[in-house]
């Protein structure tokens, strides 16, 4: 089959990989699009030391399985695989299983491929009223809906999202349904305008005055001065989210966060069911989120430059 | 009067420094006693940017007040001097009042003098049965019994305090209190018996088994790098109450905040009348935390080298 691997450090495209084998209780699934993001870029800079297969947001059809209901069946995937063994998935925290691994993260081959192996019970059947072009939005934007299971956010809250960024802008999205009119603070007039669109207030990172007066600032930048923009902008006993996991530590004093007692939450993967209903009651724009479609044979190039990080969701095509 | 002032260099002692003068609404006191808190020796390294008379944990009484019923009343203050007008004094936020003064640290004269000014709002009547070398730790008993007011910790908690310092010893009899067992973890055999003879369990850090399993960690280290060493501490899911206030920087990845989504919580001032209730009723031990007497002729040395760094609690006296 087709792939994107990382070898630990070049991403190179292999026309010949070996297809991958679905084991017991696991699904071969054919990848029809396969979504590149922020942590892809990281990961091809040694974040999490993966060495394999890249990609981790995908939709395809299960191809192989010991239980015929799956086969033929549209999916999604949510990307831990777990041990239900351990303190942590005894606890319900099994996206936390101290021996997970994680697909096109830690120990598991990932997206960017023509097949995909995942456990079944980590699949999700894709209504047919979501077309795949937006399915493949289904596990960042979990990501985004899971800021909202962590901290309570209403019409009356003061919401600042910082980035742009693919992260950013379905944070802003999913942030805008509670009814509080979230700011979306970039660096690109280009994206911004896409959120501008969808009827979310923007504004240029250098155009913004700082009040320490918001209530909840979500960091999805990206880079590792993001939380001290945050601080900056957070009032006194406010809520910052963190998105933003970068391969580079940064200088940081965090005097302030313990001087206005701010509350830290670190964010990462969110509820599949209720990103898919998002998308099936047509409550999130995904699609215009899509910025470029590139076939697998031609993106090995994608990861070698900066050209990914200005621009917003790359999907990974196919067809042949 | 006597006071030891920093000039934004040096910490000196001066022998006529003029009285201070209490305004409409406040009270000049007689300061009996104060201790030197971690937060001065970096006040005297340059954090805050503060210049005058440091100090803001003491005891005293009050010598003179508009209010009759002030005067002779021996008193422990809280430290912010708040404005009442602010957005955060409206929402009773005024610890973190937009226009305060703080004692010792910002833009206030502070404790290791002969008398202070506070408002009169600030004060609060010691009981007979608290003593002055138990009275002079309200301050920063508040700041521990704070921690309870931001994290849940019951008889099940798994809590672990790092640094075996004052605010650590605080921090770690209090929250034995909630009948959880506490790990004090230090550096200083010496310190650390002092909370084994309170039935406290203490471990040289050296010796630490590092598990990723506690509920709960208190970063009372006074060191950057304390933070680093509680993410390798706290569970998934945990939390991590953040103490440590620093003049320096340091370079940390908060990559693992993200991904074991951790709350981290910064944490300062707390309730005066918890803390002068939990010393009425003898549920803490403080007085075992002194280490030492310094007539405040004879602290001007203190602040020069590392002596302070590695003492508990040091007690400014002010007897002639």
């Amino acid at each position: 089959m087709r792939a994107l691997v990382f070898d630990g450090t070049t991403v190179k495209y292999r026309g010949f990989q070996p297809d991958p084998v679905a084991g017991a209780g696991e699904a071969l699934v054919q990848v029809h699009l396969a979504g590149i993001c922020h942590t892809d870029l990281e990961i091809a800079q040694g974040y999490m030391g993966f060495t394999g297969i890249l990609g981790h947001e995908f939709v395809g059809t299960v191809r192989h399985c010991a239980d015929d209901k799956w086969l033929g069946q549209r999916v999604v995937g949510e990307i831990n695989c777990v041990c239900s063994k351990c303190d942590m998935c005894q606890q319900g925290l099994s996206t936390h299983c101290r021996q997970r691994r994680v697909l096109g993260i830690l120990n598991h081959d990932g997206a960017f491929a023509d097949y995909l192996v995942l456990p079944v019970r980590n699949l999700h059947v894709v209504p047919e009223n979501v077309r795949d072009e937006e399915a493949v939005f289904v596990e960042p934007l979990a990501a985004a809906v899971q800021v909202l299971r962590q901290v309570p956010v209403d019409r009356r809250s003061k919401v600042t999202i910082l980035g742009d960024g693919r992260l950013g802008q379905l944070v802003a999205q999913v942030l805008q349904r509670t009814g509080c009119q979230p700011l979306l603070v970039g660096r690109h007039t280009g994206k911004l305008a896409v959120a501008d669109r969808l009827g979310i207030r923007t504004i240029l990172d250098a155009e913004l005055t700082v009040r320490r007066d918001q209530d909840v600032v979500v960091d999805c930048t990206g880079r590792a001065a993001g939380l001290e923009r945050a601080l900056a902008l957070v009032r006194p006993r406010g809520t910052i989210v963190l998105k933003t996991t970068v391969a580079a530590g940064q200088p940081l004093n965090l005097a302030p966060l313990v001087i206005d007692e701010i509350t830290l939450l670190g964010s990462r993967c969110g509820p599949f069911r209720e990103a898919i209903g998002l998308l099936a009651q047509r409550q999130v724009d995904v699609t215009g989120l899509i910025a470029r479609r590139v076939r697998i044979d031609a993106a090995e190039g994608l990861f070698a430059g900066a050209a990914l990080r200005d621009t917003l969701k790359v999907i990974i095509t196919f067809d042949r």
